[in-house]
């Protein structure tokens, strides 16, 4: 099977579905995906470009445990929270998350213009994660899928 | 250990290293490599951010067995070879390079201003990758290093 190499990654839908439960799965909503990675049929990381509207975020704030994480910078400027407090990303800058490090983080932008990020994580199984900022764990699924919990372990 | 979150690539220092043997290590020389991702603490996959001088290469053509890769274009105009042949590579534009894809490939300077390009690996062990243009194949080895051989068997 030819798998596409070299695209305009843009020209790939976009879609802004998450798997979180409510309410932040309401909260998700001005965060668009594009699913560059699987799109060229990479399998061992994604990539993914993401759009953040104005008043959006990129995620709840959140770490893993055992896969990394990169984020670049595009198009836009960004506020990355982590528990060093605010940075203000303009394009051109990157993060780094190393799995393991327990230092949460996500985008927001407070300006009047998209946000585009390259972001990228690697599939590595047994993977699970926290939120800080909110009641709420993630644990990866051998098919793939997120399991999301109370930190008291209860399901949502 | 804190490492750093957030901050410029350009600022790192690059390195026109490679393991290449002669003549192929002379011709890697106007590719210089930034270690984005070892500088953050990345350790599931590697991130580049390759400047390819005027005249320059990014490596040769070559596919991985086991690694996934990926690149995107930052800055200048690439052109990209694989077995479908050339494609233009303009800034934005990206590829995908799924393990196991026998589709050699390299980008290539042609114009007076230097490409940047972003270049995304994983490290899954036991890699193994062919070079279609030349007598070389190359194997991971478990200490991370790599072993250069024609394609009878015997080592460079």
């Amino acid at each position: 099977m030819t798998k596409p190499v070299g695209f305009d990654p843009k020209s790939l839908p976009e879609s802004n579905s998450t798997s979180y439960p409510e309410p932040w799965r309401t909260q998700a909503a001005k965060r668009w995906n594009r699913r560059v990675g699987d799109h060229g049929g990479l399998k061992n990381f994604g990539v993914n470009l993401t759009r953040i509207e104005p008043g959006g975020v990129s995620s709840q704030r959140h770490w893993h445990l055992k896969q990394d994480e990169f984020v670049y910078v595009l198009e836009g400027e960004a506020v990355m929270i982590t528990d060093a407090g605010e940075k203000l990303m303009k394009p051109g800058m990157c993060a780094c998350f190393p799995a393991g490090a327990k230092n949460g983080h996500h985008f927001l932008n407070r300006t009047s213009k998209d946000v585009l990020l390259l972001v990228v994580g690697d599939r590595t199984p047994g993977d699970s994660g926290e939120y800080p900022d909110i009641d709420m764990t993630v644990a990866l699924q051998p098919d793939g899928s997120f399991r999301f919990f109370r930190k008291d372990g209860t399901p949502y």
